[in-house]
Parts: C-alpha cells; structure tokens; sequence
C-alpha cells in the first residue's frame, strides 16, 4: 500500500494502519528535522487559501520548506483570478499544471473533493467550510498517541463548539475509527450535527447515550454535557447501565478534554453569536482542579478566544502549543508522502474500518444538495460539477451528498422502473412508506417536497401521505 | 544577439527570430524540466501584482522556482507602499535594488514601462490595464506552433471582447508579425480599439477588410464577425474580391479560434455590461460541430466564465489547460534568458518586423495623453514621469503616448518655429488643414482643443476652420 | 558578546560595539553577495506584517533568499487569524515554533516587544506603530558611517514629520548613542514627541537646547527649526552661547538632511493633515543651493510623496535610494546574527551607552498605560499582557511603559508602605509633592487622577492639592 499521489480530502481517506504509517514517519522526521532538506527538492507546493488562516497556511509552508521544496501560495478570494467568476474546478486543473501538489482551503463545503477531483496532482484539503480539516485531526491525534501512547479506549471530551467546528468533525469519526470513547459536551445551541450522528452510528457501529434536553437543563445550569459515544471495541460499563449519567461519567476523568473556540464567521444567523460570551463556559485551573483530571490532556486547535484560560499555558497538562507545534513535522511526512518523496509499509490486515460502499444514487432529475454550504450548489460551479449521492440509510430514507457529506431525509420517493414508458405509472410515495424500501437502488428517484416531484410530471399514489404524519402538500 | 539585461514590455520588444529562439528553449526546458533547477540559483524575482490574478502570479513564480531560484511577492495595492502614495517609478527603483528580475501586473496602461524606465534589472510586463500581456502572447503562440508547426499563413479567428482584452491586443500584433491572417469576430460593441488596427495596419503592412455594421446586424443576429486582417506576406483569395464576405471566410474554416471572456473589470461604463449574457454568444459543440472546425485549435487565455462551454473540456481540439500548462516553462525559458543564465543565439536576418522609427513630439506644452488609464497621466505619478509621444501619421495628424501606445488625433497644430520671439505668428491651425503637414517633426506643437491652444498665448489663423467640419471652438 | 539567540526590538538592544560589529559584517557581505548563499540554509523566516509595507518586507525577505533561507509570510490583518480575536502572544508562540526567526510590522506600539517575550525565536521589530523602526535605523547609520567614515561628532538635521515618524524616534536615539549632534527641524505641529525628548536627556546625557515657539513663529513663517541636541561627547560651540540662533547653525551647514514624509496613516485627528500640502516644506535644489550644503547628505526613509523633488535624484548628495539598496545587506548580516548563522567579536569595553537600571514599578493596582496605541492596552491582549512599567523620574514623577516606551506623569503617588493593614493610612499626594520623592520605588503607587485614587479606597492627603496649580479633583 502506497499513498504516492493520493489526496487527503477527510480523514476517511486514511486507514488505520496509514494514520499509523504516517505518525511513524513523523516521529522518524521530528528527531531529525534539519536532515530533511532534500526529501522535496525541486518539488513545488501550491497553498490556495480562500478564507483568512495563519497558522495552518504558515505551518504547511514551514513544512514544505523544511523538506527542501518551494511554494506558490495565494490567499483571500480578492487577491484571486475567482473573483472573476471562476469555478474551482478550472482553478485546480490549472494550478495543477503548475505545481506538484495543492493544499486548499475554502469555504465551501466539499471544496477540496472537486479541487482533488480536477487538479491531476495530490490535493490536501486544509478545511472545507464546516465540513472537514483533516490535518489538524492527524496532528491532534499524534498528539494524543505521543502522550497516550495508545488511543484506543481512551475517553476523550470534546468541549464547547460541536457545530460549525470542522476539526471537531473530522477528529469525531478518526477517534470513532481508531477506538475511542467520546463524550459530547457542547455550549448548548452548538451541539454535533445529525448528520455526524448518522455518519457515526452507521459507520463506526458504536453506541450512542444521549441525554434528553430537559434532564440536562434545570440539572446545573449551563453544563455542556450531552452524550457520550462508546466505540464497538471497547464495551464500556456505562452501556449496561440503563439510567446513563454523563454528568457522572465527566466526573470519573477524561484522558484528553479538546476545547474549541465559537466558529463565529460560520454562525448562521446573528441570534447565535447573542449573549456568548455568558453561554460559553471557559476551561480554567478551577474547573480542572479536580483529582480526576490529573492526567487529563488540556488540547484545542486553536487560535482561542476567551474560552480557554491562560493561566493553564504553563500547566503540564496543556498540549495547545505541542499540538501546533507538531504540526510542521506532521505535514511534513504527509506530504512527503503523497509526493512519493518517502514511501510506507502499511500491514494489508490494517485497511481503512469504513469500507462500506453504500449504493450510489443515480437518477438526474435535477435533485440539488440541500446545504447552502455545498460546492455543489455554488452559482460557478454547478455547470461543471454535477449533484451526486449516496444513499446511506431506507430507514429513514437518507441519501448523503458525495462533495460535503451532508445526509438528509427526502420526503417523497418514486421508482423509474415503474414509469418506463407508461406515463400513468409516474406515482410518489411517501419516503415512510413501506414502498419506499422495495425501490431497488438503481431505480431510485427522491423529491424533497411534493411540489418538487409534481413539477416533474409525478402523481401522488396512495402511499404519499403517512397518516400519522402531516404531509407537506 | 542577446536577451541578457533586456526587458519584455510589449511583444514588439521581441524580434520574430528571438521569438523562435525562446521557443526553442521552452523545447528544451520541457523536456527536462527537472533538470533547471540549478539555472537561476541564488537569483531573486520580485513579482508585483497591483491587480488580482492567480494564474499568472502563480505561473512566474512556479517557473522561478523551477529554475531554483527565489521570490519575494507582494499582491493587492491595499498591502503595499502605493497606499502612501509613492509613485511606481520610485517603488521601481527601491525594488530594483532587491531583486534580480522584476514580474510587474498593474491597472495602469504604460505601468510596465515606467518600471522598466527605472528598476535598473530586466522587467517582464504581466499585464498593464488593457496594454498588453506579452507572456500571455507567448504561450499562444507557442502552443499554436507546437500545434500547427507553422504559424505564418494561418488563420485565426479572435472572438469576444477584442476591446478590453489585453491578451487579444498583444496577440494581434504577435500574429501579424509572424504573418498570420486574423478574422475579427467580436461581441457587437465588443470591437477592436481604432489605435489597435492604425498601429496594425501602419507597422505590420497589412490589409483590414471590414464589414460594415449595417451589413452585419440583420443578417444572422448576434454574428461577431467584423473583418478580416490579412498580412502582407501571405496574399489572400479574399483581398482580390471585392465583395468580401467574411461570414463565408469563417465557414471555410480556420486553424484556431481566440475565445476571450468579457473583461467587466474594465468597462467604461455600467451600460456595457447590460444584458451581456444573451449578447455574449458562446463557444460550444453545436457551433464546432460543423467538418471545417474538424481541426480547429480552441483557445483561451482563461479563466473562462460562460463563454466557452465546459462539454468541450474533453475534446480534443481544446488547447486552453495546455496553453495554461505551457506558461511554466515558457516563462522558465524567458526568465533564464533575460537573466542572462540562459543564451540563445539570434540570425541577424530575423530582426524585428516593427523597426519603423517615427520622430517623437518634442514640445514641452503641457500636452497629456487623452487615455484616463494611462500611467503618464496618473497624480502620482506626473511629477516624475514627461509625457512622451510619437508622430505616427500626418494625414490625418496623429500622435501615440510611448507610455500606453494610445493613439489620438489632435485637433489642431502650431509650429514652434515660426513663432520663435514673435508673437504675433502664434498661430494655430487645423489638423487636417495642409499647413499642418508642412511643420516639420522638431517643431510640431498639438492642442487637443482651441481653448487649450489659446490658454498657451495662440490666436487661430485663417486655417483654424476647416470649412467642411464643425469647429469646436 | 554574541548576537546569537537575541532579538531586536529598538535599537538599544544593540550596544555601539555591537553595531560596529554589525557594520563590518555588512561590509563582508556587500562584497561578496553571491557567496552567501549557503549561510542560512534550511532556515526559515516567517515574516508577519499586519501594515502596509512593500519595501520593508521585500527587503527582509530577499535578505533571507539571498542567505540561502526560506521565508513563510503573512500580510495584513484580514488575511490572518488575528480576524479570529486572537492574541498576539498566542500566536507569537504558534508561529515560534514553525520558524527560526520571526520579523514583525504591527500597528501597535510595543507589539514587537511581546512577540520577543513569547516567540522563543529572534525576533526583528520591522516597526511597531509610532514607536521604533530599528533595522531602518541600522540602515541609515551605515549610510551615513559608509559616506562620512564617522558618525561622532556629526550634525544631522532631521525634517519634516518628527512626530509619528518612527524611523526617527529610532534614529535619534541611535544618533546620540553614537555622539552625533541632531538639529530638530519639525514641521509645526510634528515636533519629537515629550516622552522622547525626555529619554534623550536622561539617558544620553546631552543637552537641548530649544526655540520657544513664539521666537520661531513670525521669524520666518513656515521655518522648521526647533531645537538642537547636543551630545556631551562633542561640546559644542552653541552650548556655550546663551543666545542659541538656530537658524544660524543650520546655515551653517550640516552633514545629512533626514527628510520625512507626514505619516498620515498615523495621525491622531483628520485636524492635523488640513493644509499640509502648503505647511510641509519640500526639499528641492533651490533649498540645497547655497554652499554650506554641498557636502550635505540628502536622505530619506522613503517612500516619499512631496516633501523630497525628484529633481535632486540624480544630485550625487542624494543618497535615499543608496539606502534602501543597503536595506538588503544590513538585514542579512543581521539575520545571519541573530540566527547564529555567523559571528562576532565585539570588544566588551565597547558596551551600550543605555545602561541605566531604572527600578521597575510593581504595584498591581489596575494602572494602565495612558498610549491608546499601546499593546498592552488592546482588549485581546490585556488578559495576557501585565502592564509594566519603569520609573525613569522622581521630579517629576515619571513612570516609563515597558511596552511602548511612552512616558507620562501621573498626578498623584501614595505609598504601599504605609497603609499595609492600616486603612486609615491610605492617603494619596500630588505628585509634585515632595512627599512623592519620598516613597521607596518598591513602595511606590501611582494614580492618573484623583478618582482612580479614590476608587481605590485611597483618601487626600494635606499633600495631595499643590497650592499654586490646578487640581483636577
């Protein structure tokens, strides 16, 4: 196994044993840094930074430099040929003539998969809007293993900003993958999106203890307790008990606690940012105080606002400036990889635990992704990308897009087998229907809306309203 | 012959043997691109960019750190000096002192040579306002070389905004030079600048067969056909008939068709964007599809926006990701050969084709050339800069700014010598009268209006009116 | 003494010795320039500018390049996390650990200084608000050094903005250290701020010798003299003349003019650039004509904008291009310094002249520095940033920011030694009192009003009011 010319597009794109490979070639260039010098000469980097960043452009900077290789870098949108109505995908096929490997950020969710998809050289995807930055997830998991020594069976807090924080999203599926246990604790109103959830429970087959809404409040106000995540390898006493408290369980220490900060420019509406500063609770030398959290590994991605104290920056515990720090030999490696400047042994038995191949969904009737963040749907990109889904789940129906992994439930189905040919046999039904689940894959059709699917020549069969449910209209 | 120390201003700076010189090399370097990582070692490129760009900026400065060199860049006039006020001849100067080589994009038409007036180092012009784009030229044309094996003889068609279109204008010149034959297909109200054909027609020797609009509009709609620019070198069917028809010419085929995006970053006005979608007619398979095009190069100098169908990304006739590509090692090649790392050796019989000498206006009348966009006229930068022109027709009278190369007929002439101490022969007189093309070059003074020649102590005399046209008075 | 290790962050952080140390490596490196270029390999720079600048930044960065190094850089503050509300500090460790060396622009004044505190690398002050700009101020002494042989005993005129103008607060501090005499020539209303001056005095030695204001208006309307210092190392015929006629002494010629442009960027209201354009004198030929100047250094930071005519750029006594030229020299000796990428013997007898040990002021009592430019003042840095202060004066009371240098003098002192568990002995005292010169400077408490003192539990002594001025209660 090779990953010469592969891109990095989300953490899944590495299988366990790879993420193992990678570290041990960062221990191997961290003792040595200054023998590095020629690994990458000659090679030329491009770093394509469309939203503001210091210190993920600069690290990966640093790291190309410090293998002897060169870089072209552009940053903001402004200072770029985009402003004039270029789509992405024409910027990554030229920018890949030009340079041996790309690293791009970009606001747009599912950016670097078309950057990955067009450029023709290895694409690193150094955050993608809300949906992944998977570099900061290899370093925070380097981290945790140099400290740790292991990580599977660790149980590990994430704290704070669960929505919009997208090296919250990547580090949830590589901790599920690598066999950790999670707790959730996030400022109420940012708690883990659904369609994480789904990725999760689906894919890693672990068990998810939720707390309802109404227990956590009134119990101690403003605790961002929410649920925990217990991986399949490692049964857990809290998954026999039926009356779960994670209050409790919080108690009883957690190996590492990963802060992040408000993604206030990813806020939705301006109601979210109101009165935060209140909301969001701040980690300080009080609050871990306790025995319990002794060894506990105080780490955030940073930058930091307000939410993690700096009175802790001298504690042992803290890794924040470690974590960044190991960022320059992390990327080091990995880009030294995927330019086939240094190569790995990966153990076959070690491939990647997400192997599952969920059927595609093939039917172009002009269905869009329903996130406004997706590249998929962006003014300049939509006449070259096309709209592409996985359905992930009948029960419910649940289709995920291909480009920034967003699931979601449409509410009316058809089949295309039936109507070939006989206009009469255009019939939706209701995605609850038990006909939604005879649909063979390959026939599948989904509406998001009866509308939808009438604007399409479709009629609503007696299986397109769900009585115990209000249909749409 | 050498291009050691030498800039690249306009494409004019370039003779037709020192062009194939260039491209030889660029055959070289390709070939073994991996091995010029030595050629530039130690030497330093500024690359300047007052305008936005990705692909450019990127491509010089891949192409410098292919040849092991380094460079220093800044992007975006809000992050430079310029903010304070400095004009371009001094930041020229200072830049000069740091870098070996200087990469310069600016808004202003004439910047690049105003930095090559003063930096002291070889200058490439990356773009000046709607000037030129020289490097842009040059992978045109080498990718229609590489493609073709011949250029003289050829047929190109130029389609879209041929107004603001810098790449066109550079590429104009190029093609008449190297006696290409050019059909003009512009977006109505899109239509080559009048200096750009005077220049053509006066230096390059040419024929412009053109249609009248009258003609044109009714007979297919939305047709960008305008004329047909046939060089002297390669006599043409066409320039016997009479009855020229050029939508007919195009039928019969041409080698490569020029497609160029609207250039809104430079219109005039807001009316010239007005309904440009369904004006701007667009390049797709349906138009190509016709056995004439069977062959025909399909070129831009990207990025695109909607003018050129993405379906046609995979065919193989399209040459714009490979001229995109192609920019590397024809700016490796240039930039070794101005740097002198790299020599070529030039025939003498290959001089330029645009050796015309025209006398220069020497009157020091506060005269100020009429093109806005030119650098000469900029607050900043009149202090340093004298105004400069050529006289390059006398019927009618016609000055060029050696800056931007506008063209522009004054609308009346004086004579330096015969007012020499006296004051009553301050006369001034109508441009198109004969007296006019009796002063001779050295004492030759121009006004651009009456009010302006009689602000400078001038009374009209009797050739003042021409009879036949309105005064402005 | 080794340059190894250390930053630069005004230009007292070098001692005479050092800089002649600096200058002699200056010298070798000018010579040899090609041959640098293994010196700093595998080193990376990061060059961090949250200002405009084109020619500072260029110039460190080709430095780095042409020692062989490799630089990572951010511009302006939209494009960098510092949009996310970071710290400063934070991310001065961040980037710590990517680079080897970090040189820093930043509006804040001070902001340099914690950078220094929190890197763990060298760091290099590339101008910090109004406050010091050292490496220009290296760059000018090695000019005047390269063209006089000597900086003691010289007369430098300095002119225009000496205000806001940093590179002058760093100079003139230099200039002394070095044993020139310095003519003050400001335009009015840009004289050198208080807290300089007073600097100058107490820790150079030297006398001022002032104008007032009335005896220079209706002289000679518009002239810019102000005062001229002189060093105790050169006595000075003036000093000895109770009637100083400045206008005299600079007719009587000096050996560099140090022109400046105004820094608008910087001015504290829209009411100070009214008119410049009328009150700004410009230096042309016609001012440089008589004799006493023909040996007169014109110089000049640049960029300029009106002050300086273009029309003395070809005067052999203009040097401001010869300086920016050197900027690359004098940063690449330094960069190879502090990078310990070369040596220096500096005599230790040779050791700064700015050795006096002010005793520190530590009371913790919420004082902040009275410079709304601060660093140490701004919102995300007061939570890492102790203010810190100096008490560089008993009569009066003056306390020194450790950050940005500012002095100011607060109303009123108390002492911590008398009121330690005694309540009614928390009595405050005018600072002009003489009780104030009686507190023990570990004792010491001050206040920048009577309600600050007040609001800290603090009640008037019969001290507090001083008769015969105005108590601001």
């Amino acid at each position: 196994m090779n990953l010469t010319g592969r891109s990095l597009v989300t953490i899944d794109d590495l299988s366990n044993g790879e993420i193992a490979a990678v570290f041990a070639l960062v221990d191997e260039m961290s003792y040595s840094i200054k023998e590095q010098l020629t690994v990458c000469r000659g090679k030329v980097m491009a770093s394509l930074f469309f939203e503001p960043s210091t210190r993920t452009r600069l690290s990966f900077e640093a790291a190309m430099h410090r293998l002897g290789g060169s870089v072209i870098s552009a940053v903001d949108t402004k200072a770029t040929s985009l402003a004039k109505g270029e789509s992405i995908a024409d910027m990554a096929r030229v920018v890949g003539s030009y340079a041996d490997i790309i690293v791009i950020r970009h606001p747009w969710e599912g950016a670097a998969r078309v950057v990955a998809d067009y450029a023709g050289v290895p694409v690193i995807n150094a955050g993608d809007g809300g949906h992944q930055h998977p570099t900061q997830t290899l370093l925070d998991l380097y981290t945790i293993k140099k400290e740790r020594k292991v990580i599977k069976g660790l149980k590990i807090a994430l704290w704070g900003d669960l929505k919009y924080g997208r090296t919250v999203h990547s580090l949830i599926f590589a901790l599920a993958k690598l066999g950790a246990n999670i707790i959730f604790c996030p400022t109420p109103g940012f708690e883990v999106p659904e369609h994480v959830i789904q990725k999760l429970i689906a894919e890693y087959g672990g068990e998810l203890e939720r707390l309802e809404a109404s227990e956590q409040a009134g119990k101690e106000g403003g605790s961002p307790l929410d649920a925990i995540y217990i991986t399949p390898g490692s049964p857990h006493q809290l998954a026999m008990m039926p009356n779960i408290s994670i209050q409790v369980e919080l108690k009883r220490g957690v190996d590492a606690l990963y802060i992040t900060r408000p993604q206030k420019e990813r806020f939705a509406t301006g109601e979210e940012g109101k009165g935060l500063k209140t909301r969001y609770p701040v980690v300080d030398k009080k609050l871990l105080k306790e025995k319990e959290f002794e060894k506990t590994l105080i780490m955030h991605p940073l930058p930091r606002v307000d939410e993690l104290a700096c009175e802790l920056d001298t504690d042992p515990r803290s890794m924040y400036f470690k974590q960044a720090a190991r960022g320059v030999p992390v990327r080091m490696a990995l880009i030294a990889l995927l330019l086939g400047a240094k190569e790995v042994t990966v153990p076959d038995k070690e491939g990647s635990s997400t192997g599952i191949d969920y059927p595609a969904y093939r039917q172009d009737l002009g269905l869009k992704c329903p996130n406004p963040r997706c590249v998929s749907v962006q003014e300049s990109e939509i006449k070259y990308i096309k709209p592409s889904f996985k359905r992930v789940s009948t029960k419910p129906m649940t289709l995920r897009c291909t480009y920034c992994e967003h699931g979601f439930e449409p509410k009316y189905v058809a089949s295309s087998h039936w109507h070939e040919g006989m206009l009469e046999y255009k019939k939706y039904h209701s995605a609850e229907s038990h006909w939604a689940r005879t649909i063979r894959p390959e026939n599948l059709i989904v509406f998001n809306s009866a509308g939808e699917a009438e604007a399409r020549g479709f009629k609503p069969s007696h299986y397109a309203t769900v009585p115990h449910k209000k249909n749409d209209g």
